[in-house]
């Protein structure tokens, strides 16, 4: 099975090169902390806290799952260029609408097309009636 | 090949059922109207304006392409269940994150597993240096 | 919308280029002409009958969906690099297995990254009890 | 993040139900032993190796990616209905085809929307020139 990388929080004696590595890679998922049952929910993903990825044609952000526990609820599949293109840096990101029945516990997974899979910390939604 | 479907407006008197018909499957994109290059811009595709959607396992919106022209940008891939499940009604619904670097005629195609491929109208953005 | 380009039968008179670039990006539906109603059937699907396309990171197949009338059955989405990658030509291809239950119509649409959607023609088979 | 299942062998004393399980939702790769380098190689994956899975709307085989090593090479995300639809049982499969340069290190992910993510054993191929 391929490796699945997650963000770590680096001490300050770390080097620079690995927490920008770390963290380009990284999905972090933004999303309020409640939600209203059977109301719509945005869930955002963005690969990069600090830092940002290439979007070179040999190397870009190609895949960013959502996943609710063991569901899957969506997939966003990137295509090389629509983050600015080759010499270009930034942050993929997608905004992911869902409506929640009960508490989630998201995870996302993304993939980079040289460094592979990434996952994300969970964020957990309380969902309420 | 399989028909590609799109919004009409129909006038007052054609009939309602076939208005929520449409409505529900045509895919709409918001967008600011101008963008600076190389500056990220968020494209929201929504389907429905005013009618919604089922989402039950046999009957939901499984697909959202967004193309500039003739280049697919990205597709955002959706699992029944997503919006709320059996028996709830609601609008599939996606924010893509792009950065331009030229004018974009962003048109959306979506899939409905019962009732097939809708496009949007195309919608304009300038982009300025 | 994006243009839905096809394959055409050339005269002998037109040009080789337009040749090439017309059959590598046209999907061939290879299928058995008849099938037994519950049980798999493979399905090929293949972009170029004749001509083959490059795998570059810029320029590849990165699609291919494979439909029964208007009813999406499956989509292959490809990396580039699958294909022997830069510097290679070859003919992308994938076969999906299906189990039908009625007679078939089937499409199948392509993307390619430089030159957009292209359908190939209908293949029908027929399904018996 | 969720769990990624896998195959495993059951001693006789173990519960059929349970083989039924893990065998129907493992993904088995059949592929040659050795391929040469620039030409074309076909990598079958199945679902179920002597068991076969349901193919409801609520419950099927959704996605199966193929990967070398950390390499994502292509993903079929399949629809319900592919398998024969609501009331039968079949083995999701796709065939993908491949040009490799170097030693393949193959896994396949697949994805079952109730049963989550369960990936294959390595199958590895080596190339020569």
């Amino acid at each position: 099975m391929p490796t699945i990388n997650a963000y770590v929080e680096l001490s300050p004696e770390e080097k620079e090169a690995k927490k920008d590595y770390i963290d380009r890679h990284s999905p972090f998922i933004t999303v309020a902390k409640s939600a209203k049952a059977g109301e719509k929910l945005a869930v955002n993903v963005r690969l990069g806290k600090n830092y940002s990825h290439p979007d070179d044609t040999d190397h870009y952000i190609n895949e960013i799952k959502l996943f609710d526990r063991e569901t899957l609820l969506a997939t966003a599949t990137l295509i090389s260029g629509i983050n600015g293109g080759q010499g270009n840096k930034g942050q993929a990101e997608v905004t992911f609408f869902i409506v929640p029945n009960k508490n989630l516990k998201l995870t996302a997974l993304s993939y980079c097309t040289k460094h592979g899979l990434w996952q994300s910390d969970p964020a957990e939604v309380e969902v309420v009636a």
